[in-house]
């Protein structure tokens, strides 16, 4: 791929001005620093995923905008419903009211993990580079991704499907804490991912995957409306399924919209398991849900007639509610905040419209 | 997966007696002398590919046995027009012909790889690793192998999904000289492979890939007579398109059938680029023939009564003469090559019986 190979060796854009880092609330003092040399040039929205009259601490030279529950019910008035509170899922609101073209988001309990070289891993580059280059979903590339440097398409790949598609996502893994279940927690409690692997590739279409927020890039362009983190939290009967329902629905739509996922580099090191038995009260109910609502996601086919992703979104609420709704009423319920959401979304975002304007330092 | 990972500790099992190395021809001495360590417990077909007059010098210390094309005339009589002459295409005459349940087989150009941390790397031991291992084609895992030491299912992975499905073909990988195709070798002709990605995944369901047969083992009784390398070389339209075909036809079969087929590890070293304008003339019917083929692959549908490898493979025959003979009457003949295969397969694999005792030292 030669064109595109020779424009991989160009520095990569920073992206300053099209990109916001979106953390859910900052509990832990150090983890701004650690990052302030990756992410001082950035902008970062902070959503407080819990009481809001406590005072998160952001360190001098931060550009940031901060929003709590106060805020997040004034912005959006009676369609607040949809935004999760006491749960990290409420980030997703920092992708809505956000104008930039592209959204990193990470936890606030990883850091800075080092390559095998030992040198510091800047996460947000490697996200950059697999924004900035496009997805193969269509046909497996055995050299992985074959618009790095130094990897091409190997013999046998056809060349009509050499130019890829648009990326979409990007999905960064963890060194140190894996992101397990709380069974796995449970059975494992120390095993550690100490295993570096050099590697980017698309997941290939109709292929679905299970999506962690706590190290991931998108193009809001591309992707934001179908980014909802869904109910979680206070007063909903399960949690740590956000990052997944929004991995299950954002797989679907991409697929069926021929845009790219990838998944690999870049690392963040993940510093703190969370506690396995407050787990397991969040998640039981979907680790029997997910048996299915991952065939019914593996069933959906979207119409031909639902060429955006606001279109792709609310067909795909209405097939929850249709379908899922026997499992739980929790997902009619669901089904009826995921169209609140595009609502909320269409607002915030009108086409051209400058948004209402945070409190903090913006 | 507690239980199978627990199973990952204990050592890998030799398969001395269940496994032979199927290579084609022998032109580089050092060839052996470099895997002596690894191969020399292990019995060899070597199936030469050229001028059957020709003495191909095996060092002592090696149990082998050697075919020629007098040899492959002889054991399959007029059958034997579905094996390759004067292409390395005929190694699939060795699948046919061993009685072992799992075949290693590997290009006489590539060498022992090492590892990122400078040790020998023992190909064969991280194949029958793959072998023996699940694989889990309905499902990503982002930390790859979840069968592996020190990974495991992530969350957000179904349950019901985790006891994976049997593998049948492990597919390695090449440092040094990738495989490229003609065109790419001439437009990168420096380019060589460096990065060693420490990853074994399972190719989803449904995904298509380019399998390059330098660095292939499989499961002869799961997955062997689909193992089929085609219409190649002498008196052939078209070359290095062999292990691309077996490719195609082993993967839609695997996903019929529930089979599992992995990449990644192990590497070996490819020592050597074949010559490109050579290779250019070999490929270039093939190059654009993929384009139509490759569609055909990716919407065949084998019906539900195809329970056996050999059934699927014999529909698969009938819907290449309908659906591809009329990009070139190759495909035609390359059809009827493919039923032949079967039947000769089956004579010389009849159920329980010994099969005929080849020349050489076996």
């Amino acid at each position: 791929m030669a064109a595109v190979a020779a424009s991989s060796h160009a520095p990569t854009p920073l992206l300053k001005d099209e990109l916001d880092i979106v953390i859910p609330t900052i509990r832990n003092l150090d983890f701004l620093e650690m990052w302030r040399p990756f992410f001082e040039q950035y902008h970062l929205i902070i959503v407080q995923d819990g009481d809001p009259s406590k005072t998160i601490n952001v360190p001098e030279g931060f550009d940031y905008e901060l929003y709590n529950r106060n805020d997040i019910n004034r912005i959006l008035g009676p369609k607040a419903s949809c935004i999760s509170f006491k749960d990290s899922a409420c980030r997703c609101f920092g992708y809505m009211v956000s104008k930039k073209k592209y959204i990193y988001t990470i936890d606030d309990d990883c850091f800075v993990a080092k390559d095998p070289s030992g040198k510091q891993i800047n996460a947000l580059e490697q996200h950059i580079k697999n924004l900035l280059s496009p997805s193969t979903p269509h046909f497996f590339n055995t050299l992985y991704d074959p618009y790095r440097e130094g990897a091409d398409f190997v013999r046998g790949y056809p060349f009509s499907l050499r130019e890829g598609v648009k990326t979409a996502v990007s999905h960064g893994l963890w060194l140190n804490i894996p992101d397990y279940d709380a069974p796995t927690q449970l059975v494992k409690p120390l095993e550690r991912n100490s295993r570096y692997v050099d590697a980017v590739l698309t997941i290939p279409k109709g292929t679905l995957f299970p999506m962690c927020g706590m190290n991931l890039a998108f193009d809001r362009e591309l992707i934001g409306p179908a980014m909802y983190f869904g109910l979680m939290g206070d007063g909903q009967p399960i949690g740590r399924y956000d990052d997944m329902w929004a991995g299950w629905c954002i797989k679907v739509i991409c697929d069926h919209l021929g845009l790219g996922v990838k998944t690999g580099l870049p690392y963040i090191w993940h510093s703190k398991a969370s506690n396995p038995f407050v787990n397991l009260r969040k998640e039981y109910k979907g680790i029997y849900w997910q048996e299915e609502i991952i065939p019914f996601f593996q069933a959906v086919a979207l119409p031909k007639d639902c060429t955006s992703v606001q279109k792709c979104y609310i067909e795909l609420s209405k097939q929850v509610k249709e379908k899922l709704s026997k499992i739980d009423p929790y997902f009619d319920k669901l089904a009826d905040a995921m169209v609140t959401w595009i609502e909320a979304w269409d607002e915030q975002n009108p086409a051209g419209a400058a948004a209402e304007k945070p409190n903090g330092k913006a």
